[in-house]
């Protein structure tokens, strides 16, 4: 039921007050997989005018959390990892795609990538990696 | 200078908008050192009521980079890891703590704590390692 | 040119004596990526019978290497991170797949999968993602 | 009963096989705490004289894991991530101190230094932070 999952997913999304702030939106939740995106504000910048690192590793640890709460229900992350490939510039939305690479009973190691969308193309400007651990 | 280096530090911080929607502060600023504070809001929060996870690893990426840029000068951060240690719940405020570890001429590996402040104690909740590199 | 371009790779890999000791082998050698790959044999285990974690950590840093230097020349590991999914047990050779995720002038952002290859088939065992730079 | 405790790591390592290659030794092994070192030999070279990273690696791999089942009992390494500060030349020794940061009843999170020992001084070398896990 993989439009359920995904509503069910998006409720969990708008329980969250900090992605409300982001007005963070999740486009895609299936087993194994979540897709996490922001559109790009001014609110969302740094000093140089490109979208703060801050925003990114958030995409990042809540893409993870989706990702790997998706094969072991209520999640939390337990760490992760990320490197910025470039500056995040012109950006009309950020997406995080996030993937399951291994998972047991009460971990999941998860990848995520994260693009720049901008007049329908999508560039890499951020990888990530990490664990997330089943709640409770 | 400290003092002077603290108040440059500052500026550079309020030129940050998604800074400034967290009401980050810039507490110290020292050759090798930085410390940046958030103080704990509703709108930071996740679905259980701790502090959302992309607070916290929005503060270890700017503080891990005003520790860089102490040393470097204008500077962008590479990459960083960051390990949750406990949910940050029942917080004032929280508290990232970095340092220099080792530098060079371009690149700066340093590290954060990061604390919950609460009724004058403070309880690590979060470590951070990354790298920085200079600007340009 | 592949052919030589593996050639090259695996004439890098014999002037590493440490590489000697485990008898390791760069498999596939492609502006991109880069397949290095180790005989389980005794000497490599821990205490409970599984590969030392400091084998597989070799193989994620060594192979993220090459893979960096496919694009960048002669090169050194920056930084990573791995990720142990399950223990290496009856392994009769362990395989470190690594591609390039993303590269500029001087860097490259690299990922690794470890696998066990036993009996015809492979099993990821471990995960890795770090930074390669152009040395000099 | 710290000397106890000491002998007690010293056997566990010496029942790794590829600890023994590597020559490694436990320094010192105490509640939170354990120091590993390796002296360095012309097999742990690679190709431009250095110690190849992956005996730095291996290093951080293994005194993370020491600590962390300092306070855990038999444990595992989850993950960690290490930043190579400069090449590991012209060392008699390396060592690695690795310390908990945070535990919980399975977990530790550690943080691990890697020193140059030459002539007297040690010269820090490579940083690491990472996960350990009870085992069972």
């Amino acid at each position: 039921m993989p439009a359920d999952m995904l509503t069910q997913g998006q409720h969990i999304l708008s329980q969250q007050p900090f992605s409300a702030i982001l007005n963070a939106r999740l486009d895609a939740f299936a087993p194994g997989s979540a897709e996490l995106s922001v559109p790009v504000a001014p609110a969302l910048l740094q000093q140089h005018g490109f979208v703060h690192g801050g925003v990114l590793s958030y995409l990042a640890d809540n893409a993870l959390t989706f990702a790997g709460g998706s094969v072991l229900g209520d999640s939390v992350t337990s760490e992760f990892k990320i490197n910025y490939l470039r500056p995040a510039k012109d950006a009309e939305r950020l997406l995080a795609v996030a993937t399951v690479v291994g998972s047991g009973k009460t971990q999941a190691v998860c990848r995520c990538d994260i693009f720049v969308l901008r007049g329908g193309e999508r560039t890499l400007c951020a990888a990530a990696q990490g664990t997330i651990r089943k709640a409770g």
